[in-house]
């Protein structure tokens, strides 16, 4: 078996490898750049796919949809490749259904959820907690945050059983680490946790959809054309799909990348799959203890994405947003819901089977999950959800070469022991991926960046290129984490938290001397509409 | 390439995979059974070394050491084998060093640690509480447990941070962390830790060198021999050594296993790799979701053992156990040792560079940290450590096809979400490893244990024997977790912490009240003494 030999080959062809590559190129037009991927497709944890639809078929995404404005990396990404974002739609009524499978289900029209005035109390107090603390974390050396080992010697379960009071926050809760992470909050570092939020500019950008927020924007056409596009920009004849490496041996002169077919030399190799994937590439000289460890303790989440087409959005004729909170003493697979109407018309929702629900759900039968998904739109948005055109999913632990969706969380430890060898370059190997990101950190931009980033290194050591002032800030990853879109909304936060309490606290006073808990709890939630205090997630 | 035939195929030459052969061969002796190894050698995560001694050379264990009465399987072992066993040597002088780098060596005579009143009151009801906790744990039906998930979802740091007054108790909680686990309390689930204690028969079975705890004896000539000695039994030739499985397929009629040079068909595969190992064989059909997601969240410990041989055995002749207790405060890189003088009269301490000190000594040079180790011999039994014959140590992290010692532990959440996939046989795969054992779990005895346990699987599955009453016992693992040899202590142990509670609580009250503070200190220790009060554990 003779090896071919290029200058760099980069391990997965999803957002970050491509980032990388196109990177690479555009520095240096003649550097000989190979794409190496598991999967029979480019994109990672992207992917669009038609299904019917009230038109015929569209496109929906069935991975990573979102991005927002202050997500720097993707969006000049999008830009560059000339391809366009409207934003998600969410106006009309919301539903939440926690407390129970038997418990009422909410609706409600503002932006205020229907929570009781405590549990809204509850919420604010908290979220204004860990974003303060959020904003007290060192993205890049995270043991400089204050307390860093106590905090990374916790879960966020064990922050969450402290500092939240009420059982309807607490499930709250859940739903947002398994929207977020794919996984409960019982199963990573709470410093993780905080250090997540900090990369994306703070906890509500995670939660949101308003302008700054993860949510904020969706890609006409499919997240996945950003990646087609980028393999059109190297050269689809550098990219080879089905070419799962299997080990990566180094010595003086070469790096040499195996797959079950082939064998390449060359000088430099960037690593872009998650953790768990590259903890099963063969390595040598083996890679260092401390990034094996690393690698040990990052488990991927578990997401299963669902799209369901109408003929009719008839949830916005009905006045619903198309958004649906379910906990998990639901009963409903999914923990979220919202409209995918596509940019051409056709009606859909997407939802999300996540964390504990996807456990639950993920080894029934596709047909008893569909079902139970169905059953559960019926019952939240109405008897119409019941004749849809067409329910298509996506287990990702399922899909070869992901094993998990939508990132690798950080177990407890994780962070002061072994978090040097994260970005650490292995003599020639580079680490990319959006684990690696410090902005936006786990998202598509977080990939992009963590490519760019990667590319410097490779520049710097194999081409020995000098880099403009712009790249080096890059790659020293000195900037901030960007804005924090969260602050103003924080800021809010604190005063809403300080009207709310004192409001909260005069009126159980009064309520305890007249017994007159049942109206106070009226006015109290009139007074609190009254104000507009935005406080529920909106994923 | 064609594929041999084999009835069974196992995965690793260990403790767990050299007794699920035996067991098989011993039930049906006309099974063609092999056993594939990655590493040059039998035994896993035992090894024997022949190092420079007083009387020339000698032989010490570099891995897995110790057994217990208690350990029913290994014994049982270890008898038919015909090995013979001697005590842990735990006469004289202890030392302890926690509370600082600047803070006192204190030594001490009694069975009593010298530690200040409220320290041992501390140490004693933290102990007490945590083994009714492990008490109250189902080993095969973990989430049986009460408040299961909640005691699941945070690390053992956590609960240590609620229960653990003192800064010096919870130093000494990292040491006893650090030498049973090779990590620290903050990279555990709780409910993990409850469990693996319970699997012990509490949670002093696992520190102390008491008749029934894990460092009872020692095996004379070294617990390689187990492995060696089975390997005799059931063949040489059916071992083959170099063969480092990375394939495991499966069709309707066959198994097909790969490594690198040869592939073979049979009709069950015993998987007893520990599972960050096992994650890395390619599974074809892939691996259940939940199965792939438990070996993610169980990483492995990192301990660093050496043996250190001298002319005589200074320690003892300057009336010293041997025995030092070292907190990560202290600057020493090990965190235990112990007396090694070898059956045949070789003096020897063996000793621990675990979790967070691996991790910090780990990187440095062979001879750096030998220097640290010495230094810190002398500084604790004297000048006589610096002139030692020979420094032998052994990285475990750095040893092929291990990657770490000595047990895989469990992130938090796995037990609440993956558990059952512990031991599900996966079509022909059936798992073993003593991480997969419900009695002493992580001990050799759990690798024979579980060894057993998958052989009498693949009996019922393969060969459609008709298990024994007790083979069913065994396999149904209805058994309890054996006699706990530590409740008898508890007792003790509850009674002695009344009454030192009500002596402390006095004491303070008077001291208070006299200003007698160090004198009721010095009262308090002798009153404690005198009591013969038994709390500190011996590793």
């Amino acid at each position: 078996m003779t090896a071919e030999i290029w200058d760099v080959v980069i391990v997965g062809a999803g957002l970050s490898g491509l980032s990388a590559a196109h990177y690479l190129r555009k520095r240096d037009a003649k550097l000989k750049i190979l794409i190496l991927e598991g999967k029979d497709r480019v994109g990672g944890r992207t992917v669009s796919s038609e299904i019917p639809a009230a038109n015929g078929a569209d496109v929906w995404d069935f991975g990573g949809q979102w991005v927002g404005s202050t997500q720097k990396h993707v969006m000049e990404l999008i830009k560059e490749l000339g391809l366009e974002v409207y934003p998600q739609f969410n106006t009309g009524k919301k539903v939440l259904h926690v407390g129970g499978p038997d418990s009422r289900v909410r609706v409600y029209r503002t932006s205020i959820p229907a929570l009781s005035p405590l549990v809204l109390l509850d919420l604010t107090l908290f979220l204004w907690k860990i974003d303060r603390l959020s904003g007290t974390v060192c993205v890049q050396d995270p043991l400089k945050t204050p307390n860093a080992v106590e905090l990374d010697g916790m879960t966020l379960q064990s922050y969450i059983e402290q500092h939240a009071w009420t059982a309807e926050l607490k499930e709250q809760l859940g739903v947002c680490s398994r929207s977020v992470f794919g996984m409960e909050p019982s199963q990573m570092s709470f410093l993780f946790f905080l250090m997540y939020a900090a990369a994306a500019g703070g906890v509500l950008a995670l939660l949101e959809s308003t302008p700054g927020c993860a949510q904020e924007f969706k890609i006409k056409g499919g997240t996945q054309q950003l990646s087609e596009c980028l393999s059109e920009r190297v050269g689809w004849k550098n990219v080879r799909l089905g070419s799962a490496v299997t080990a990566i041996w180094q010595d003086a002169e070469w790096a040499r990348v195996t797959t079950s077919r082939d064998t390449f030399l060359c000088r430099a190799v960037i690593v872009t799959c998650p953790p768990h994937l590259a903890a099963k590439i063969h390595y040598q000289p083996p890679l260092p203890t401390m990034r094996e460890f690393l690698t040990q303790n990052m488990p991927v989440g578990h997401m299963i994405k669902f799209i369901i087409t109408y003929q009719t959005a008839f949830w916005k004729e009905k006045g619903f947003s198309g958004e649906i909170v379910a906990g998990s003493s639901s009963n409903s697979p999914f923990c979220v819901t919202f409209d995918a109407t596509s940019p051409r018309g056709n009606p859909a929702l997407v939802g999300f089977i996540a964390g504990q629900q996807a456990s639950r759900w993920g080894p029934n039968e596709p047909g008893e999950r569909r079902g139970a998904v169905v059953s559960s739109l019926v019952k939240y948005l109405g008897p119409e959800a019941a004749s849809f055109i067409h329910y298509e999913e996506k287990d990702w632990a399922k899909e070869d070469y992901s094993g998990g969706c939508p990132v690798n969380v950080m177990a407890p430890g994780l962070l002061t022991y072994y978090h040097p060898s994260l970005r650490k370059p292995c003599g020639r190997i580079h680490w990319a991926g959006t684990e690696t990101a410090t902005q936006w950190c786990g998202y598509m931009s977080g990939a992009v960046q963590a490519g760019r980033r990667a590319a410097l290194e490779v520049l710097v050591e194999v081409c020995h290129v000098v880099l403009t002032a712009e790249e080096q800030e890059a790659l020293q990853q000195s900037q901030p984490a960007g804005s924090r879109p969260s602050s103003r909304l924080l800021c809010l936060f604190s005063r809403k938290a300080v009207v709310a309490a004192l409001t909260l606290s005069t009126a159980l006073l009064l309520a305890r001397r007249y017994d007159g808990l049942p109206r106070i709890r009226t006015y109290l939630t009139d007074t609190l509409s009254a104000r507009k205090l935005n406080v529920l997630p909106k994923w």
